[in-house]
């Protein structure tokens, strides 16, 4: 089979055998609005050779702006109940193929105030379920894919029963690009350590985010944060928020993500003392071939 | 004397009679950076005419990018504090003058965690102070200045005790000029007193503003907010988090600001009990003769 990530900036390709072990891997900058109308060209070409006969999808080419776009399958679900929410279809410029979508997931929690906002993934569902097999025991499991639009992932019994979303990453660039913050920053500087952690206390503190903010320029105006640790003190800052809103209070976190973003959520984690397990992110073409499984395509 | 209100992006004059009476005011956009090296200049043309004596500003003219920099006077400090805290100094170009500045003022609290960080404000103290009269007793008052950077100011016994900055209209501005939340809203759109209300309900709720930011996005994808009504509802998850960091549980608010700005304020401090008394922004002139008086400069 054929498992292709495709997301909105990249689109990677995997030939699978039939026990899910990849044979061959490529991938392009195909970014999904540059993509608009020849998504189909644009696939063919990149995996062009390869004759599988099944070709199955994740990401947000099954969004609104992708090239179909698939409804969400609402928590809780498994890789059964999300496997039948593919959508199958053909394409004429793959003749004898059958195309699969996976689609993203869709969660509506009420808290204690009755209060609820709607909760949406694509993508980073099928990178969960190519991480089942790796967590221990039946749960419930606490997972964190940090980024831009950080997601935040409860797991029991095989199923995904919560989303939270938490828009971390765009906060950082926004307030870094964009701010009277981010005239204050040395934006090439590396990360600091110990910045990073007074931004994690910081947010520990009293006031909330839209004043706590501001202690960026304050402390750099008395002498106490430099340009050059501004930027990780306000990362610090942001994590500490989402680790606020969505952390357990005990127990353990299972991060999936790049080295350097799951090393700092590991620090942040450790400073309110919960356990953090760190998962390389290239789980999709895992995910993918539970889902081709589930739905009897292979194997 | 004349009372000299001279902030970021404008300048504005007032002619006092003794008993601080606005005998003639004038302004001028006078942005800070584009006045660096000629402030005597600008100062001179502006109040061409006006033959008083002293001269009393205000404002970001004071910091390190204005005309020069006044030290900040830490709280608590009342009028006469304030005053002895004026840079008094001279200008070629209007002999025979005086010059005063009028100092910003900084806070460092500390919470029940030990965690604090620096508090600053330049014109602020000199709005509050124009309002002291107006204040019922000896307080505590709670005082709110909305804006880009929002001030809380606490009063007691005719002394400024407490700041607190909350960045709400910069992270509002920020989130819909260049997030992707600003890509769905129809930034034209007026006032959507629902969808305020319905912002300030989410604020309330758990997940954190990092997290809660992401319902503009997922109530537009399930068709629960129109364009039109997402900046409204940005506006209220924002005040709302302003509010759950920095209102009081319960008691009055002095707010300090347009009338646009205040009304969206009183709104949201009545959603969640508070009483509000709204005053007319236009307080620098009064405070500016109180200080001149405590520095024993007029009456």
């Amino acid at each position: 089979m054929i498992a292709i990530d495709w997301g909105t900036s990249s689109l990677r390709a995997y030939r699978l055998d039939a026990a899910g072990k990849v044979l061959a891997q490529r991938s392009t900058p195909a970014a999904l609005l540059a993509c608009q109308g020849r998504f189909e060209a644009v696939l063919a070409e990149q995996i062009d050779g390869w004759s599988d006969a099944h070709i199955v999808m994740a990401g947000m080419i099954g969004s609104r702006n992708g090239w179909r776009e698939v409804p969400y399958v609402a928590c809780p679900a498994g890789a059964d109940a999300i496997a039948a929410g593919m959508l199958a279809f053909e394409a004429p410029a793959l003749p004898g193929r059958q195309l699969f979508i996976a689609p993203g997931m869709s969660d509506r929690a009420v808290d204690l105030q009755n209060i609820g906002t709607p909760e949406v993934m694509r993508g980073e569902e099928t990178q969960v379920l190519g991480l089942l097999d790796d967590l221990p025991g039946a749960g419930p499991h606490t997972l964190c894919l940090p980024g831009t639009h950080s997601k935040w992932i409860s797991v029991e019994h095989g199923r995904i029963t919560r989303i939270h979303t938490a828009m971390t990453g765009e906060l950082y660039a926004l307030l870094t690009q964009h701010s009277l913050l981010g005239a204050l920053m040395d934006k090439d500087a590396g990360d600091d350590e110990a910045a990073f952690a007074r931004g994690l206390q910081t947010s520990r503190g009293s006031g909330g985010l839209p004043n706590q903010l501001f202690s960026v320029r304050t402390l750099g105006l008395f002498g106490e944060l430099s340009g050059a640790a501004a930027p990780s003190y306000l990362s610090g800052l942001l994590v500490g928020h989402e680790l606020n809103g969505l952390a357990p209070a005990t127990g353990t976190v299972h991060l999936i993500g790049s080295a350097a973003l799951t090393r700092r959520y590991e620090r942040a984690l450790a400073a309110r003392g919960l356990q953090a397990i760190a998962h390389a992110e290239a789980l999709t073409a895992r995910g993918l071939h539970r889902l081709a499984r589930a739905r009897g395509l292979v194997g």
